[in-house]
């Protein structure tokens, strides 16, 4: 037991060094299906581990519905519903292929996805585009006229102008970015509107060195990137994916390096124990809504953007984003309390992610799944919460349930003993 | 004395009414020959009452002759010197002009300026540009080719291109970029990035917009306007002064509507005693010195860029600026701790700066005469230090003197009683 013990916490201090060093670089926009390995024409990707069709119920249901729809793979939905329970059409969960899914979190072949590469390590992630402000959007179960002309405009003015600009640049690291923005009240998962200017003030020269651009084009893109908080998310998703990637896979370590939800259930993956997902339910929801909503109409359609959580973001940096008080609930002290609490169940204190409202404590980064059975505390995430009607209907903190750790820790203990 | 309370309170209601109405707007840029009334092309503005030019030193006096040799007012330091005695060169406290100067705080006739109308009251205020990140600037008392070529810069590039966005603009509002600030790092005084990017956010759309535009100098432009945390000061130094200006000249209140350094003294103005200075000591300097640089290097050379702490920002706001440790020096409590004490000494609680870190609680403003000798406690002021040898050398948290409140409570009484 002890050798094991030494083996853990060795094998934990290399994939926690692989996380800290990994540097994301935002390199390319491409279609799903030209950028992301084994992407195929017929394929639909959506959050959480990969279930039959038939599990698949409500809004989350609906996107898949819906994406099959945009891309043309049906001409109904009881059509796509056809191809999806004869696996005409392909359905699969989206970190399979390195991507990251924003609550229902559907890609197909002719959405962009931005391409995010560790260049420390190599390994390569992938996100899909944020819709819009309208809460009514895809990745919240709807589709319906309003939803497709927003995810065309996306293909077909956002995601152009801005991937020409990436590729001008060369690459635009990810890390100073964020490093920058968590301590311009952002943490990267529900408020990210400080790395959404800071990286315009990146791209602008790009931007404007390209004098075949039509500015109105240019405009829109610009408009689209600053537009409010959610635009970056999809950044800091494909960069934590691109980080956290790096530390799976290290023999003997217990760090998680993914956690994902879909319709059905909450699920992580830990470093040491392959592409094996442990799973259990839901978490409890302490959420504020918006007007007219109440936590009856809460409901579950997946989500992986707690791939921040996962490198010691979002709900594990609450104390830079003293406005989430008035988005999710709270208070400060509340969501300085939760941030400490963290330092209990990681590895490590984040080099980089330093909070100057925690006098520049790095972050808590790197959960231990040993940590989280021994203390009872689970992970806090900051996420959207979906309404039973399809879209977002608010914003909160929720915690994770145990139950995946603790099988997590089991399969761990049997495997290594 | 009791009326006479009651005379006082209720005019620094109204005044403080003023102050939190007031709608800072930046609407154009151009010369300060062009844009100031009472400007003329011997003029040089500084910060501070004005003085007799045999009263100024050190890096002050050095700064208003380096003025006068930008300007072609003289061939050489002894011409300045000696038109500057005779008045040939006219000499001017920056507010007697509406203007608020940054440390030495030096205008000349040829010097782009800031225009901003309070579009609730109708007045007008003026602030001259940030000369660039380079510490050795004109503000500091250095004047050399160096200094020259980056003032013309900014006379030729920068202004020029930021005013013709802003003319295109229509006006751009200040209150809303400043009050969104708050919450994202900044105290619009040492810390300006945030404000900075929204303001480019907001322009973007006009520089885009100029199709005869030279890009390569809308990209000089825009560097200038996001390079650091200091650019963003002038727009908030111009709408505080066309805030605070709004709320002075009102019979029987006792709100301080000016603060204002020059190399020999402090001083304010109160709104209800018109238009003289009432002078005290230098403060007692808490620095953070750049690397290199001891407290025996500290010298004066004016400021008031304290014009921002005036209307409940800077050292008023400091709990919404958490870097400000690193920079400044200080801890997370301690900042939060000065910035809770300005409520002792301020007749309100800002309607529009809502800082976050303080649970949403307005920033303590407007500071009242009576309220500092009564509780003894002085404003707390970001600034900026300058060298003995000229240039910046750190920043730092100051507390007022008390003797010029005394001085000005004496004559309020003297006055009104």
């Amino acid at each position: 037991m002890h050798a094991m013990e030494n083996l853990r916490r060795e094998a934990n201090a290399i994939a926690l060094r692989k996380l800290f060093e990994a540097d994301p670089v935002v390199e390319d926009v491409q279609p799903a299906l030209t950028a992301v390995p084994g992407f195929t024409r017929n394929l639909i990707l959506t959050s959480g581990p990969t279930m039959d069709w038939s599990s698949y119920q409500g809004g989350q249901r609906d996107a898949i519905i819906g994406a099959a729809l945009f891309e043309g793979l049906a001409e109904n939905a009881t059509e796509a519903d056809r191809n999806l329970a004869s696996g005409d059409i392909r359905l699969l969960g989206a970190q399979e292929l390195s991507c990251v899914g924003s609550v229902a979190g559907v890609y197909t072949a002719s959405m962009p996805v931005l391409v995010v590469r560790n260049r420390r390590h190599g390994n390569v992630a992938f996100c899909n585009f944020y819709e819009g402000t309208n809460p009514r959007r895809l990745n919240y179960g709807i589709y319906d006229e309003d939803v497709r002309d927003q995810l065309l405009y996306v293909n077909t003015i956002v995601a152009p102008v801005l991937g020409e600009a990436i590729r001008r640049s060369g690459g635009i690291a990810m890390k100073p970015l964020m490093k920058r923005a968590l301590n311009m009240g952002d943490e990267l998962h529900s408020r990210n509107s400080a790395a959404g200017l800071l990286l315009m003030r990146e791209l602008l020269p790009h931007f404007l060195a390209d004098r075949s651009a039509d500015p109105v084009k240019t405009e829109m893109a610009i408009a689209a990137l600053t537009e409010d908080q959610y635009f970056f998310l999809r950044f800091s998703m494909a960069a934590a994916k691109a980080t956290a990637d790096a530390a799976h896979g290290v023999e003997h370590s217990s760090l998680v390096t993914a956690m994902s939800f879909n319709c059905r259930e909450f699920a992580i993956r830990v470093s040491g124990l392959g592409s094996l997902w442990f799973k259990g339910p839901h978490p409890q929801v302490a959420a504020k809504l918006f007007d007219g909503f109440s936590t009856s109409d809460i409901t579950w359609m997946g989500g992986e953007s707690i791939i921040t959580e996962t490198i010691g973001l979002g709900g594990f940096a609450q104390a830079g984003a003293p406005t989430l008080q008035s988005y999710q609930g709270g208070t400060v002290q509340s969501l300085i309390d939760k941030n400490l609490e963290m330092y209990q169940i990681t590895l490590g204190e984040n080099p980089d992610y330093l909070i100057a409202n925690l006098g520049y404590r790095g972050t808590p980064t790197g959960i231990d799944i040993f940590k989280v059975v021994e203390t009872g505390v689970t992970p806090v995430m900051d996420i959207g919460i979906a309404g039973k009607g399809g879209g977002q209907i608010g914003a909160g903190t929720v915690r994770a349930d145990k139950a995946s750790f603790a099988s997590a820790v089991e399969a761990f203990v049997s495997q290594y003993s």
